[in-house]
């Protein structure tokens, strides 16, 4: 078995190479000239001045951490851990830098190319430029965790092969902070400043040039898809493999005390096979790497056709492969039908949650909410709301339902496979995610240079498709992010070996209600935080629009420049600066939980936190659900009147639907997304911690 | 200690007549003349033709019921609960009807005694209205639990009698449902309703007798917050008592097999006390009446002063005094100050709680919220959700901080006591409850009956001191429910006896989670289906009262009578067809999730059960205090607005703070409060099925 470890980095490069084929390609298409290329070299730069500012905090925070790491890990691996932390870090934050500069590259080809070439070849442009990105993380991820787990589980370090790629992930965390969070916070605000003064006050059409608030905008929709969505993707795809191999671990180790377990039973292994059962995570990102190239060739072959089943194509016949590859995969490694099993439902899994998703914000729940506009603002609220509330149950049962399906084939190894299973074809699902900002910008070129409305036909085709995929990746993004922190507390647990841990015992129960009360705290505060978050830096965007208005003379009458460097500062600065107290909330609250129960008491610490985790877990992801389909239908509704329902736009069904969807946007885009990095931030700290508790 | 049992009953029937003779005093009044009379007579015939048509169903679903559990419930004691039942429903239908007779005719004397005789005679009418409701929920409790406990615990059921009041509970339970959830339906339908159509449409101000809804919305107001509130608290009250019996009844089952137990040890107690350890709940209630009664005493002699300060007074006075008797009983009963402490843990965590609402609904946040009217309606919805989501976290943190303490100087029988510490005057704090709709209610009928602006300037300060305290309350209340529910879920994992509940073990911890994650739907589910039960029942309303408006000649120019009888009727049959739908979800998810996985393997009922029970709980305390913080919070920041603030009434600001409030009405009084009821009905569902599983 470990002369086949080397294969998964390996894969990983295959895939960058491949990716960077894919970035030449779209960097040999004209870049445009004049005006066009003037806008898209500000987005551009925009995008890169924002990445380099988050870098270099991301690059402080992770040296202060790794010292941190170095100082209170009192374990032998404490120096490995925190160079894998450093390298997770990296791994992430070039994913990222890669996604952001190839997104900003592609959009503006995009638009030329529905201009000269039409609407195929607008969406191989971008579509590739998702797919770099989509290519990227997964590729990252192989590369990471593959060459950790080579070194590693080969040699002396094999017992803690799994502490060790815990730092890993946690520099997956600490990035997804940034870019998730912070990226949230960039975009929000940066929209809702950009509209209001433009839209609103100035009555400038969206995307118009003259608006000095509008580059920041367009680079906000970069920074929320592409390198925020990417780096919660790409947290949870490590998280979710880790999870696994930790559990694996464990089991070993018992294998190794008992000769035995209820496991390798299960999956028709056999103590020798505890190897291959660590490994195997690994082998199925591998495999599900090649997938996700066999999908992104499909959606090529298919581009010509309406773009809306090209996607859908490319990303079933990902996951159809992927389920029968790691049927294939099980067996060569001479394991039981079961692991299949398991893979297969967290696959299925993520689909129903997606399709859940695009039924609460596309489906009959928003011509409701838009119905419900013809008795004022009021009631857009409430049903907006309450679609949000209702659309929790489905996505809940089906994660329930995967757990328990995955558990009896596999136990909670197969819990484990489940998410892998899931996010297996992680480099075409991430590529729709990214096509998304890339068709939407590709928009916002056509509008800010004036292309005509052909071109912007095209473009708003290819977009509208990316929000109804974008509706799916969100609901698949909470459901990975949901049970890979699901596997992270049950490596969790199992490390933290607390012994008799007896709901039935009066201490257990107590001191873990306390616990599950607590971690219910983490979410509502979070959501509170980062909801207003967006107000206070809405309100310096503002106010810099408008100064930019009255003192730069011939500014809206187009004979002068904005000073659009301006607002991306602003909202980058707001960005870092209000993410911190989110970040503080999820990586705090597992130490002082855990530290301070154990300071009451020893062996308190762990019984509290696991509480912690359940209630926080739970919280995350309702309101993440809650909140990203609230806000996804508010969001629709209002584009369902602007397409002439109820009076069409100007009317007063579509103001109130406006209102909806301006409450809706920090719900959607900021809170929502951001419940999914602080529960494994969470659970990843509580991890690393866990041999200290 | 058995011969002291009769005291419990004998001092309910003590408060009961207490309670009469408070009745008596205020019908003693005159009920005025004319139009005053008559337009109290409407009300109170309304909030009667309410009571009926509710306690008929009630009836019938209370026989249904009964005719399960003898069909189902295969113990020995199955008859015994089933009459206990019954015994529950009546006795909190009983104190819902006393409640609402007396509310509905106190309101027409306040309103008399301020224009006749000035506000301390006011305020002495008005809250000895609420004191007869207040009085009565006790009484009843301890008339009710007094004398199942007297009967059974005395003789041969003596091992079954906390199953055996299991019942009550569950009938209070049932009763609570149609009271609080139904009666949240009607409040807010009939509020909506109304408004709308008068002020809105027809311009002719609040309160006015020409609106044929206004009627129904002055008996929504005792709905709401008399029977309600009332039947909401009696289920908390019972649940606790009844929680902390059972606990120290697994206790005296140990004991007896072992001959000791770390409780006793923890209470300085000795094996023979067990019994006193199973009556203590119900002394401390017992003596918690008289207290009440004190703190009704010292808010009648401080009437001639300022009424917030004399309401204050009252209930702080009749709390300390309280734990310091909980000291004293303990003393007696031969145990040492660890329970005391426990009590005091529960009464001062219900004070921090109460207080915190008070700051979410009436302090800084409030003026925060109305500030941001001046960005419009999006920044109110905005900034008043995340005060609710920021409101959670003191009232968690004192629950965790309130199991924690008293679990530890009592064990879990202390987390009970805790309960019983935070309801043990319950007779003045639901007085001052029920106080607020008569004072409410008065104002309306001074403003109905045209009696002069300085007759409602009286009603109006009372008025104001009863949203105060009706916040205070409403926290009171989450909290109440809450511990109650934690008291009762423990009660339950006790009675399950699931044999090694390990979590550390593979698959009680995937069930666990399986079942968390089903709990974590309902109440999400919940909030969807009050939040828009309330819009259709709304809809309704608005239709029938513009048919009166357009079919009825002269009604408008005040020269025909309104048919205010019919939206009574509308607003009650909607209230009970729409809580039919979260009735099913509390009743059957417990009973579907505990038979159902032990269908699937038998254990796995109880365990998943537990995870739903843990889910559940956390959800609903968490959104009961986000909806109905929010929902104070828009509600007040109206107010603030009103008073001359951000430009008054009729201003831009005023007009999007009347949206939030809309949108907070449903929150604060249909969907928040019914979360109190549905984590109560699952906990005391599962309690009495637990013995099946």
């Amino acid at each position: 078995m470990t002369e086949m470890y080397y294969l998964t980095p390996l894969t990983g490069i295959v895939g960058l190479v491949i990716a960077g084929l894919l970035l030449l390609t779209i960097l040999k298409r004209s870049g445009g000239e004049g005006k066009v290329a003037e806008i898209a070299d500000k987005i551009h730069r925009g995008a890169m001045v924002f990445m380099r500012r988050e870098f270099k905090l991301i690059f402080a925070f992770a040296v202060a951490i790794a010292i941190l790491i170095l100082i209170f890990q009192d374990k032998a691996y404490a120096t490995n851990q925190a160079i894998a932390f450093i390298f997770g870090c990296l791994a992430s934050s070039f994913a990222g830098f890669v996604g952001m500069f190839t997104a900003t590259k592609a959009n503006v080809r995009t638009t030329l190319a529905a201009k000269e070439e039409g609407p195929a070849s607008a969406l191989s442009v971008a579509f590739f430029g998702g797919s770099v990105m989509g290519l990227t993380v997964a590729a990252m991820g192989l590369i990471g965790l593959g060459t950790l787990f080579w070194i590693f589980a080969g040699g002396e370090h094999k017992a803690h092969v799994a502490d060790i790629m815990e730092g890993f992930a946690m520099g997956a965390s600490l990035v997804a902070l940034f870019y998730r969070v912070g990226g949230g916070i960039f975009t929000k605000a940066a929209d809702v400043g950009a509209d209001l003064v433009g839209k609103v006050e100035a009555g400038i059409p969206e995307d118009d040039p003259r608006n000095p608030g509008v580059i920041a905008d367009n680079v906000g929709d970069n920074v929320g898809d592409v390198a925020g969505m990417g780096s919660d993707i790409f947290e949870s795809y490590c998280g979710a493999q880790i999870a696994t191999i930790a559990i694996a671990g464990a089991a070993a180790a018992r294998v190794a005390e008992t000769g035995g377990s209820a496991l390798i039973d299960k999956l028709g292994a056999s103590a020798d096979k505890m190897d291959s059962l660590m490994y195997l995570p690994l082998a199925l990102t591998t495999v599900g790497l090649f997938c996700s190239l066999l999908g992104i060739l499909m959606v090529k072959l298919m581009s010509s056709k309406d773009p809306a089943s090209a996607l859908r194509i490319g990303t079933i016949g990902a996951a159809v492969i992927y389920i029968a590859a790691a049927f294939g995969v099980a067996g060569i490694f001479g394991l039981n039908t079961n692991v299949g099993i398991a893979v297969l439902c967290g696959a299925v899994g993520g689909i129903i949650i997606g399709l859940a998703t695009e039924h609460y914000t596309g489906g009959q729940p928003v011509r409701d909410i838009a119905k419900q506009g013809e008795t004022g603002v009021a009631t857009i609220m409430i049903s907006g709301l309450s679609v949000g509330l209702r659309s929790v149950a489905i996505p809940l049962i089906t994660l329930a339902a995967t757990i328990f399906i995955s558990y009896s084939f596999a136990g909670l190894y197969g819990v484990g496979l489940a998410a892998v299973g899931m996010l297996g074809t992680v480099g075409i699902t991430m590529a729709i995610d990214a096509y998304g900002p890339v068709a939407d910008n590709a928009g916002g070129i056509a509008e800010m240079a004036a292309m005509g409305p052909e071109t912007r036909k095209i473009t708003d085709g290819l977009d509208a498709v990316g929000n109804t995929t974008a509706a799916i990746g969100k609901g698949f993004a909470i459901g990975a992010a949901g049970l890979a922190a699901l596997a992270l507390i049950t490596a969790f647990i199992q490390k933290a070996e607390i012994p008799d841990f007896n709901l039935g015992d009066e201490t257990v129960l107590s001191i873990f209600f306390v616990g599950l009360f607590l971690g219910g705290i983490v979410p509502f505060l979070n959501g509170a935080i980062t909801m207003t978050a967006v107000g206070g830096a809405a309100f310096e965007m503002i106010t810099e629009i408008r100064r930019q208005f009255r003192e730069i003379p011939g500014l809206l009458e187009g004979k002068a420049e904005p000073e659009t460097d301006k607002c991306v500062d602003i909202a980058t600065k707001a960005a870092t600066k209000k993410m911190i107290l989110p970040a503080l909330l999820a990586v705090g609250t597992p130490i002082i939980v855990g530290f301070g129960f154990n300071a009451i008491k020893p062996g308190y610490g762990a019984i509290a936190l696991t509480g912690t985790l359940c209630g926080a877990l739970l919280g995350c992801i309702l309101l993440a659900l809650m909140m990203s389909n609230s806000g996804g239908a508010w969001d629709n509704a209002k584009k369902y009147v602007e397409e002439g329902n109820h009076g069409g736009k100007g009317s007063d069904v579509h103001s109130a639907c406006v209102v909806g969807d301006t409450v809706g946007d920090p719900f959607k885009d900021t809170s929502g997304p951001s419940m999914n990095i602080v529960i494994n931030v969470m659970a990843i700290v509580s991890l690393v911690i866990a041999g200290l508790l």
